[in-house]
């Protein structure tokens, strides 16, 4: 394991750092190895030797894009709260840049590590949720279900059905989740 | 439009055997279009002028390795059908070969067709097994209720936390979803 603040740290720092700059600039399509390694002051085979290629890199990139910032706001109760988190990660998650994070995070990712991450953001900020329900008295559903059946659509919709959703849909399956706990 | 069985449908069909033969014997991480072009007899800017790249042929192949067969089987009653049919799905879609097919599907897929195309097939068959029962006077949920409670969800488990689904997993999607009916 690498220490924090050492040099593998700072190298990590500075290629993320290189290829989000460079994204923005040239954009994803452009970006190579050597671009990147230029970019971030260091050797090309430094980038090879730690993230093997361009896809893992960016896979490892995109996850770190899509770490939540912050907790999910504290609205007063579950149902407001539910529905505030899936309205904004729908509307994160689904729009152009959510998905180009999701699909690089997907790829390059050859033992499933990063999307498992994504998907342990995803219950983090959910746990956080019920735990302040269950804290107020209120009763709630469990993390698994509220990820099969509010989280686990939405992104089957952005992944398969780019389309076909919006806040409607995510306040609607928040309303069907905490209805059946009734 | 291409005239079905014209030079296109035979172009077609030489280089999506030809990537599936190649992967076979090769292996996926192997295939290149000069590879692929030589072996369907066709020169390497025939591939690039019709697909574009090698992820959108990969794409498009993976595509066609996901349709459907044949329509689910008809055991006499819908929980039946739809549980047998889950299995299946799940099954065949975690499976390593499956898995690696929805990921192709989803890159080199820039308009989502590919991913809609997917999505479609899993509509199509669970309308097929929600139609019988409606005609022998069963209860039964809509295609979106099932695609949203029962193939979301294993398709999340799937592509985003590869070792927590079982055939037990999805029964449970199943009955949760018909229970719900009730």
């Amino acid at each position: 394991m690498a220490r924090p603040g050492g040099r593998s740290a700072r190298v990590q720092e500075a290629v993320h750092t290189a290829v989000r700059e460079l994204a923005d600039e040239v954009g994803r399509d452009a970006l190579t190895v050597p671009l990147i390694a230029a970019r971030a002051e260091v050797t090309p085979s430094t980038v090879y030797r730690r993230w093997g290629d361009l896809q893992a890199l960016l896979s490892d990139v995109a996850v770190e894009r899509l770490r939540p910032e912050a907790p999910p706001e504290d609205l007063g109760d579950l149902g407001s709260d539910l529905r505030a988190w899936a309205e904004q990660f729908l509307d994160e998650m689904g729009s152009p840049a959510g998905r180009a994070y999701i699909r690089d995070a997907l790829l390059g990712d050859p033992d499933g590590s990063n999307a498992g991450q994504c998907s342990a953001y995803a219950a983090e900020q959910v746990g956080v949720v019920l735990a302040r329900a269950a804290d107020r008295g209120e009763t709630a559903p469990d993390v698994e279900t509220v990820l099969d059946h509010v989280v686990a659509p939405m992104m089957y919709r952005i992944l398969f059905r780019p389309s076909g959703h919006d806040a409607a849909y995510a306040r609607r399956l928040v309303a069907e989740v905490l209805d059946a706990q009734v």
